[in-house]
């Protein structure tokens, strides 16, 4: 059985309430968590996430909302209409398509867990079910402080969230280096990209897209480490084969926050007067990938995770398709530059604080309600400026295709567009930007400015 | 026999004198090209091409600098010091490396023939020559024009020049569209990327590296054709299945060349106010292949050809590493724009009016008097703000390692670099363009800012 | 912290003994792990997994093998030698390299605990380190029964194991069809390639390899299934888009286990008569990923997986990474038939019996005592014909690459070969398999023939 | 203007007869072209080449076939029906679609020069025409034997051929190897796959398929050449950088005719007992690419080349399509035994005497009368037990995409199979070759068996 089902049941219930500017640690977070969720089944009505059951493993997942006066139960899965009665511990009811039609029965009982089970009954036959309360009610955004003491270094659903947010919330914390040197260069975790959080999202559910923007990203130590050679799949055999590398060339840098530059830290003759601008980024901003996987988090993928473009800098906000239940936000992995494609192995590595913005965005990147299309998409990026979206792939031929395919079905769904008009529109000012090209997959980014959308017709 | 050897002897010593703005057409060119060379015979001194014969076909060539006075010879061979006496129709010398140490003898018959046939002895074994006269020598710059009556859809060494010019000329032409329709939109070619010229640059031979700056690039009429539709290989195979496709878009442009924009000339309701800004640029800029290879005017390689990449506009210098003697510049395929990929596999293609100047650079570019390393080199790029280069290959993968590759041997060369000091400088600093995913083989450039570069330190 | 953790402790040091032929569920081996490994704690002599903490966490590992007489310690740790003294509750000693210089001291807390905490003290600094107790003593082979009742979907070394091995034993079981349908088509699972297994063999540890014999492997039921479609990665856009599917056409064939045969079990007029030879084959046999990651189970990497090769069927040997303590061994997907590329997504799935055995050698794939190279170590797998590495990369030009470097540098280290050596028995000898091009990577073979191999002398 | 207008008109209508086995060399094959083809003027019967002409260039083309009685001209173009008038030196007429209705007129001016002029009358405009009388009559096969004086490095249709033959003929003669190198060791040209031929077939047209025969592939001496080493490509970076590679190691090989085997010519200790079983086959089958394109003699493409797999072998058939009249074939660099890949870079190169049979089948290989979809479509080769396509691209991706859809194309035309079930078929049956990744586009060999299609229903 999966490590998801045990915390699953002792989390997701609590209402957390946060001054608007506190300090919370994951001991802390740990404690409140045991909360007893059952003291209010005197009532269903709220969101709730609906499971299916195969074999007892949670196989696919739905949108419930119910609405319970006295025994009188409606409310909403997904696009459907639910009617039930509450009686002798259990509710029964029916559920009805859109267009009036009916779709199937179901029956959910009553216990005294936290966890609801239940079954749908259709002529093609029964489902098991399992319906788990979240949260995702509107309430007031909040500031919240997270002080990490502990990083990690996969993108997973097993990991114990450190803190509960709403959408609409804002988070100010801190991320240590790739290698896990923090602000004043002391090691605080392994190296390979440790990261803060992860932070669980009330009402984010798989299906669901999370919006993430970064407020804040504010270079806190004057070093960054990074390497002085170009990595292999960068270069011809022949390049790579032939120089003679000479490791005596420190890759560190120097770091002037005031003026925004850095420059080597040790540098040879050639390049003592050689600097380049501050452009900070994060590496790393990812979810739980779903389906019980764990990646190191070198790794990237439709969920996010070691992006390492430059364009997810202050203002940007990163989309990222919801694969479990709160989403379970990291980030990390701070760059104070990076040359396109991360031809060092490492960008300008260092530690940073970033204050960043959630909102649950109910549906798929695809369109509303509907799962992200494996492989047709991955993340996608906005700023002021652009409108930006991931190809991720083992390839940079794979990648490309992702990133434009990914664009094209962005500004059909949002400027409903043909493919056509779609192909006039990117054909003339689609641009590419290759992200890197130094992590287990490459990243290519397709983009097109938001200047160039406004001469769009509605 | 390649047809190659045929007409060489007919053109290549000419002496051509036009006036600074004039009007040659190629049939002009034709009558002077039947000169005779043999004129100047009584004297050796001069540029030379050696080739190296193997069953009488070329296989290498080397340039030779001759002095005659009387019966004595002084010379170079690339780097080899020459010195002979001429005797009874021939001469007899000796060759010695830079460090004074013999390399070998060398006997050359001075007969009626434009060309010199001869033998080089080393202890090796002998080798069977051919020496060739060529231009080369300063001449004060000319400007000359060239009205094109036909057009060539092949780069390749086999067709006849059409104007010869020296190294420092301009030249100014005009240019028909991809599909053979000049500014009059009148059928000039069948389609496929026609080319002007090829123009023969005198001295210039294999192993050299040619610039050509465009001085000016304008458009010359209000139209430009493109397709409304996205390639396959810019998107996933699923998106390109599932998308239905409508014909009846047009991928016809209207050029408003006096405001600088391009509009959908049949524009759906959606796309009526959509305009982007023009910026002219020349799909295809190329030289003869060599080793008797021709290529359609679709493809690409180490000697340009369509590499349709939007920074070879009005101020970039391209360089082409010479193959043929006389080079063979091909120009054509202008573009009123295109965005990055070339994703409708036709630009915004129309017309143009060019200006260039050509320079030959002996040598190739990977150093003084090299042949570009096979695989390592493309064509590069340079204007005022950058230095580009080319990644031509068979894939993305391959053509990035080409492109990364081909920048780093140009600044290591240029600013006397180690491998290390280059990927400090590249691995912050370097940014790709995916030129074209369009073509036969794709084109990736790596480009650094001139204003990074002048931090370098002599 | 990290769910590994949690359990190790539990289970790793419990001694298990089976009768020869024995019946084991997973409910009962998780009662049997719960024995007091302290119990033994008055010697430290045995087998020792020493663990590198950084911050905590394990960063690296090493093997330890002690010998306790009365107060006096001797040992090794890798290839060093150690010798220590017991006194006070703690063992203080030195490490020795080969050489008979001095490496650096240790200090080994002996506490109550199952696991002991020490510290290495090198000019260097110090390290904390963690001893954790392991089989891998020499005991008779045994063959187990494992009668599954549950099926995993992620290679994880988060999941407890189904029962302990040791070195040697060999495994009956069974394995439902990749969408969790068993023997007698009963769903036992989601489906996804759910797995048998894990299995934590006694013993192996990080650095090590794996042997998996496949003693016998026999279809069990008298169904497939598979699609009537090509995968899109394995055809052209166009004929992808451009030819009409019929999904009408069944996908399901019929086994013939008797005369060894698979036809369409609903055949359209064309296929009435069409018929293939049975080839079965475990698509699947991986271990634990190892650094707390998780993937699908129709994922594939150097820890094997979803490997996909019509080569892994009986006798074959799987060579495979050992990244976890105990390896952690899954197998699934059985294929009763496979063509090369699993050009419909899936091959003729179907359920089996299986029998295993497994050998822990200790010592990486690329020769004793080292860890595997990253990128360029894949599955390596043997039959009585054939050496066999994987290649498995994010496309085919990455896999082959790697397929290559693999089978060279097995040669190279068995044979005793130079790499000029191995490439004159390459180039003239190897063979390629595509094994699948359907995964989320693909997988080439490259093999040689032992026969070519027996001609090298020794 | 293209060098082949000029020699086209000369070589093609003349009658060439030769003994059944006889002795041709190039020059006497000179001397006979020039032969008066407009002697047969007064009646145009016969076979005869239409191109469509854009500003004077060819840039289509058709099969006419005439018959004339007195005035009276019927015939047809390509699936037209033609009826005309001949009077006043020109012929007047209409061609009709095979439904009867009218498709246009057309005008034939019959003048003294070999090739007529002519207009296409349509309602969509004119289209200037040029007809060419070619060969093709069914005439009784013939052995003819070439002894080739001179070899070319390139395929190309610029080059003058060396003999006439017809469809049904067959031709004896011999190759050098990749060097140059003749059966008696001496070199007969310069390197980079020296070809015999081009033999012009009569009767093969643009849209053909050229269907070539070995007959018998016979190495005529006791050498062979390769390298010691494997090419970067098939290897990963970190192999290629890290292996030394000791140059003393020789790549040549010794062939034992006799008992078929080859062996190191001057093995280490470790290799002198290697053998491999010798495999003839020829590296290089290939056709004038059209388009006037000229590609040195290491390329492959849609034309075939130099393929490099080892199944074109005696008794293989190829299947080539016709871009140039005639075909223009050539045959060259025969390999004693190559291993997958070609991963020396070389295979074992040696000479050979070959003696093959042609065949001209009219219409393209997607089907009759059709020209090959480009994308789609490679060479074809087929033996006693294989259907064999070739997949040749800038990737093994891409190569592995075209080899899939060339091979359900080719099954689903002769086999009257719909994708569904061509798609059962090929995913059990399918076995992919990796014929080289050494040259400059890779190629992946999809195969089937003969058995396996032997079993669908007609």
């Amino acid at each position: 059985m999966f490590h998801k089902t045990f915390y699953g049941a002792l989390l997701t219930a609590c209402t957390l309430t946060f001054p608007t500017v506190g300090v919370m640690t994951s001991a802390v977070m740990a404690a409140q968590s045991v909360a007893n969720a059952t003291a209010e089944r005197n009532n269903l009505s709220g969101n709730w996430i609906l499971y299916v059951l195969q074999n007892g493993e949670k196989t696919d997942s739905a949108r419930v909302r119910l609405q319970q006066n006295g025994n009188v139960l409606t409310g909403t899965l997904n696009e459907l209409k639910l009617t039930g009665t509450v009686a002798n511990g259990s509710v029964t009811g029916q559920m009805l398509r859109p267009d009036g039609k009916a779709f199937g029965g179901f029956t959910i009982q009553i216990g005294t867990q936290v966890d609801l089970h239940g079954t749908i009954r259709r002529s093609s036959g029964n489902e098991d079910i399992l319906l788990h309360k979240i949260g995702g009610e509107d309430v007031a955004p909040q500031t919240r402080v997270f002080i990490p003491t502990k990083y990690y270094r996969v993108f997973s659903g097993s990991i114990a969230p450190v803190m509960h947010i709403n959408s609409g919330d804002t988070v100010k914390t801190t991320t240590v280096d790739a290698g896990g040197y923090d602000m004043h260069n002391i090691s605080r975790s392994a190296g390979g990209n440790p990261e803060t959080g992860p932070f669980y999202v009330e009402g984010a559910m798989p299906g669901d897209t999370l919006a993430v923007t970064i407020k804040s990203l504010t270079l806190n130590r004057d070093s960054a480490l990074s390497n002085a050679s170009l990595i292999p799949r960068a270069v011809t055999p022949m390049y790579f084969r032939s120089e003679k590398l000479d490791d005596s060339v420190s890759g560190d840098w120097k770091l002037d926050r005031e003026h925004g530059t850095a420059t080597p830290a040790k540098p040879t003759e050639k390049l003592k007067n050689f600097k380049v601008a501050l452009k900070p980024m994060l590496g790393c901003v990812g979810v739980a990938p779903g389906n019980n996987t764990s990646f190191r988090t070198q790794w990237l993928g439709p969920w996010g995770g070691n992006m390492d473009f430059h364009g997810v800098g202050q203002g940007a906000t990163v989309y990222l398709p919801v694969a479990e239940e709160g989403a379970l936000l990291f980030v990390g992995d701070a760059h104070a530059e990076e040359g396109d494609g991360e031809l060092n192995g490492d960008a300008l590595e260092t530690s940073a604080d970033v204050e960043f913005t959630v909102k649950v965005i109910p549906g798929g990147m695809q369109g509303e309600a509907s799962m992200p299309r494996i492989g047709d998409s991955g993340p996608r990026v906005e700023n002021d400026e652009y409108l930006m979206t991931m190809g991720i792939g083992g390839s940079l031929d794979e990648a490309l295709q992702k990133a434009t395919s990914n664009l094209a079905q962005w500004i059909e769904r949002d400027y409903k567009l043909t493919p056509n008009e779609a192909a006039m529109v990117l054909g003339t000012s689609i641009h590419y930007e290759i992200a890197e090209v130094a992590d287990p997959q490459v990243n290519i980014v397709a983009k097109i400015s938001k200047a160039a959308l406004a001469q769009i017709s509605k």
